[in-house]
């Protein structure tokens, strides 16, 4: 059995799918004595309240933070460098940062340096989400059976780095530590690269004439669907990942783009050998990844 | 109301996905007297015996389709032309073969020459599917609320197409009529290209070193496994349809890889603005899908 962390008080910096499902899950599995929600926009900071998904909801990020002894930054990450600027004098002594974004290298970059020494920094990243994005689309059972990978950098408070992990641990997840470089390459190609790939196509399809558009949507459920859902993930969150994961996501986009173009020839040759060969090797990558239970989609519903 | 079709004897060539699926539903919707399901396969033979699906099974073309009044084609593709030379000679006056292949200009022109005057074709796609493949994958819903495209060539027996219409209106699905080289060019945009693009990037991951190979597959809830599941599809199936679409593949792939450079571009240029515009775009596509009702994935458990 694990540990139940304990927190005074929690500030979620952000509530969008996953701002929002962590607050459900610290208030139902009781976590802390106080959620604090801090957002900018009033109509986030409303549907937070309607929700009740907070204790106390404030736009002011000093009054957020300033007894908070667990803050989160969950919005997207090109946020954070202003925010950690902002936060930073107010954190007590002994408070954990965290965050929930989908690049780490460049993360503890942006944060590390504002953070003084007696604050740990424990950057995080829940491998988990649906398309759809704001704080009512989060739900508490979003992150089980989820890996959430934590990038602490060496020397990092070893008590901390186990408060973070078993929060997450109460959310259902497992965790797993790893460099910060190293995630952001994995992360590069098993998310980063098709998500760009999936707005390609979704895009390269808005651009037909109007006729072939129509039909695109009509005749969807050929497989164009998945890629519309993949397409349809929030525009800023993807635009930040893009913007601070580059180098690994051209490194991999470069290799994607080298296999696409011996496709192409195999097509262009007709290599039925060829063709057949590696279809059939991708299909056993999809036994592997419902043997470790990843193929699931989550949904409220599963609740 | 639409008329319910009525058939004497339905021969299905081929027990897969679609066609074991569209057995469930002429048993269950009782539109035919007698099903014969023809395969090459004693593993096939044997499952459908062990489902029910049919009346008769049986490893014998001539004996399949000599006394039928609807011959569905239900096999990958590319043993279309072998089948037609061989069962044209035991087709009786008047009657209809359809088939079910993602592709309809190569595949009239690889059935219809062996066709004798008496013999109505009329070529159907149905614009639905799951990544699982035979007899026992299929189930009685999967066309419920997806569209099938008939493909009949001018002059075609309007009556022969009524038929095939009904019976796709008696799955539950809804039938619309087009040119075939038009079917092929909106496939390739919305299936084919998409299809080869998800084989490709799950290729690419496979060729990596095992240390993140394996990550690959742990965190693949991170968009990575919407792409596995698409390229497990049939192996053999796809190889078919790439060899048959070739040049409307080779067409919208040319498209689709010029977007992907311009993406990259971004990417390197750090284009925020360009960037949030594009995925804010593809966005809006996503939301005419779910209007227009294709978002869903299919499961045989929503019977």
């Amino acid at each position: 059995m694990f540990k139940k962390p304990f927190f005074n008080r929690v500030a979620l910096i952000g509530a969008g799918l996953i701002g929002s499902s962590l607050a459900r899950v610290i208030k139902k599995k009781n976590l802390s004595d106080k959620i604090v929600i801090c957002a900018r926009r009033d109509e986030t900071l409303s549907t937070v309240k309607k929700l009740g998904l907070a204790d106390t909801v404030t736009k002011d990020l000093e009054f957020a933070v300033a007894q908070a002894d667990l803050v989160v930054l969950c919005t997207p990450v090109g946020a954070y460098e202003s925010l950690a600027r902002k936060m930073s004098p107010f954190l007590k002594t002994g408070t954990i940062v965290s965050d929930v974004g989908s690049v780490k290298h460049s993360v503890i970059s942006m944060v590390k340096p504002y953070l003084t020494d007696g604050v740990h920094f424990v950057p995080g990243h829940p491998i988990a989400g649906t398309e759809n994005s704001g704080p009512e689309s989060g739900f508490d059972t979003l992150f089980e059976n989820r890996w959430v990978i934590l990038t602490p950098q060496p020397g990092t408070d070893q008590n901390a780095i186990n408060k973070v992990e078993e929060l997450w641990r109460c959310a259902g997840a497992k965790t797993e530590i790893m460099d910060s470089k190293h995630h952001d390459r994995v992360l590069a190609i098993t998310s980063h690269v098709p998500h760009l790939i999936a707005y390609t196509i979704v895009g390269t399809a808005t651009d037909l004439e109007d006729r072939l558009k129509a039909e695109v949507v009509k005749f969807a459920a050929s497989g164009f669907r998945d890629f519309t859902r993949i397409a349809s993930s929030d525009p800023v969150m993807w635009r930040d990942i893009f913007l601070h994961n580059k180098n690994a996501v051209l490194e991999m986009l470069g290799r994607l783009t080298e296999d696409i173009s011996t496709l192409q020839r195999y097509v262009r040759d007709s290599d039925s050998d060829k063709m057949e060969e590696l279809f059939s090797r991708t299909r056993e990558i999809r036994r592997s990844v419902i043997e470790a239970g990843q193929h699931i989609i989550p949904t409220p519903e599963k609740d």
